[in-house]
């Protein structure tokens, strides 16, 4: 199979963009993507974009056109791709796979979400297109609702305390401080997530990650172009899976099994194992949702997550870093996120990240769609096997 | 370049299901596909399904999940492509180009919209999404509106009569007679035309395509399965180009450039040219769009599409029968249709169409997005060469 590899990326500011409409963030990351590719909008084959629910967002659908000719790349093909939260990640792989298909050799990949045209509890009820509308939102769950629900049963099953499941944000918004893209960077302490507004018991607001506007895209490309770029990060593994959309369907809420299937195809592909990660950006909507991805992933035995947190091992200086931007707390911009993820793991990879992970060589993005009827998993590396 | 084929199809009934949600429709048109090509679920190695805007249309994003879940095929991965009314084609799209990929021996295809949820000034509204939210939807011009400028601009530039332009839907519900799947099937007079409502001058109720519920689902096989199936039909060509969202960055309205130029990508791809279409399914979401396609695609000089209408060349048993089944007319589930014009020439190719030409060999289908921001054009051919 072919090599493909990342060669530019470039991101938006995450916060609350008045000034600027969806359209003015997606070209904004393309262009910042192209700038540090060295490339012109003349040598990209083909646009996609991921994006969750701009039709509800803003009213407009047809976001991959909306792309494309906003910044003056048509008559490329473009194309949207969506999977709740994991749809940055799903157009990555979606580009990936058109690379591999031979149609197209230098691709963009965007994600863009405008989510602050509506009001919060418009957002707050969009985002639940995410669960399952007949079963879960049209009773009146919300996303903190159904995270609160896992992180309740999984508090109940391992011991976990409502101390220790603070220490994800703790060490998130530490994380975050340097990064200049951070919607919010201020550090905070247990206590202060103890203290923050109760949201879903037993989530609080701390717990939460915010509603955000941005974008973020990346330049992929096949060997034989990539292979002439210093920076080039090369996709290693790509894994996805699904499982039911509704909470219920599931036999065990303490686990989310396609990410633990999507792992497995992307670790299997880059032929590594969780031992040989270097740093993980793993999808952190809610805290609790980080120690289950510690767990999905292999990096700790199931219900043994929170000990990572405890020990540090997840803090930079530790032994596999873990959100090394703030993760999802840096800014959650729906459709973008994944692509944020991945651009976090080659800057660490580039040895350009704000907090280095030093002698970084393998990087893993975990992005989950909804409450985890969507899981993507991408494992990349700085050097070509 | 390794071939694809198509070696099952299913379809729903198109009309009003007030009985049916999104998840019945999909699941009924993909099981209908399954056991066309005498599968089980087991064998779909992914799927990916073409929708336009459930979130708007019935508050459901992840429409993949949705899709993969009610289905029982979870793990598999879903992917939801989205493209406004091309969202069917770009789904088979990336589906053919994942089996390229080598990640994918067997996919199911599916398109599916549920229209019917929201009132009809909703749904006009929602559709409204495929063009520019800021430019053109913000001022109150709908779909309708936007295509009776195209009409408009053509009828004085090449002198079509509205008469003529009549012809396409006099033809189309003449097709849609004998097909069972129709949302409407009775004949209707160039009178009938002339008579019915004006909806936004030159266009009239009977020029356009309806609100539509329903599915369409296709399946399809890398050669090392497909060979086996004695019904395959092979993908020859595929192109997909865009062009400006809003209708008043085109230097001539009277053509589609993004379908000139995804027509020539296939044409080129399927070493094949506009006089050896057998039979072609194109996007006449209005009358005038289809006499635009007869020139985008080259089957009529710029200006003389009416000509193959007043000469019949475009009725079965004509040269080149368009819209043998009765095109959008049939119904136009905005995600499905793609898949649907898909299944119709598919189903001339076997032989199996309910308005059968003779001897079809080679089958084009042309879908837009909005007015023709998104255009997808893809050649099949009943022999592998």
């Amino acid at each position: 199979m072919e090599k493909v590899a990342v060669i530019g990326i470039g991101c938006t500011k995450m916060g609350e963009h008045w000034e600027k409409s969806l359209r003015d963030l997606s070209t904004e990351a393309g262009a910042l993507a192209l700038k540090d590719a060295g490339l012109s909008g003349k040598d990209i084959d083909a646009l996609f974009i991921g994006n969750m629910s701009a039709g509800r967002f803003t009213g407009q659908e047809h976001v991959g056109a909306l792309a494309v000719d906003q910044a003056g790349l048509t008559p490329i093909p473009a194309t949207r791709c969506e999977a709740a939260c994991a749809s940055g990640s799903l157009a990555f792989r979606k580009a990936y796979l058109s690379i591999l298909s031979g149609h197209h050799k230098i691709v963009l990949v965007g994600g863009a979400e405008k989510m602050t045209d509506l009001k919060s509890t418009g957002s707050v009820a969009t985002l639940m297109g995410a669960g399952d509308q007949e079963w879960e939102s049209s009773i009146g769950l919300t996303f903190t609702g159904l995270y609160a629900l896992m992180a309740r049963a999984y508090m109940r099953k391992y011991g976990l305390t409502r101390e220790e499941l603070s220490l994800v944000p703790v060490k998130n918004h530490k994380h975050a401080i340097n990064n200049p893209y951070a919607q919010f960077n201020f550090e905070i302490t247990v206590e202060d997530v103890m203290k923050s507004p109760l949201i879903a018991d037993p989530l609080r607001l701390l717990d939460c990650s915010p509603i955000t506007d941005g974008a973020a895209a990346v330049i992929l490309a096949s060997e034989d172009v990539a292979k002439d770029f210093e920076n080039a990060v090369w996709i290693a593994g790509s894994g996805q899976a699904s499982d039911t959309l509704a909470l219920h369907g599931r036999e065990d809420v303490c686990r989310i099994r396609a990410a633990e299937k999507a792992a497995k195809m992307a670790y299997q592909q880059a032929g590594v194992g969780p031992d040989d990660i270097d740093i993980a950006e793993v999808h952190d909507c809610f805290s609790i949702a980080e120690i289950i991805a510690y767990e999905d992933l292999g990096f700790a035995e199931r219900g043994k997550g929170k000990d990572l947190l405890v020990n540090k091992e997840t803090t930079i200086g530790g032994k596999i870093p873990v959100n090394t931007d703030g993760g999802l707390k840096v800014g959650h911009p729906v459709g973008a996120t994944g692509i944020k993820q991945i651009i976090e793991v080659v800057k660490q990879l580039r040895g350009e990240a704000s907090n280095q992970v030093k002698d970084a060589k393998i990087g893993l993005t975990h992005n989950v769609g909804g409450s985890g009827a969507t899981a993507i998993v991408h494992i990349l590396k700085k050097e070509l096997d």
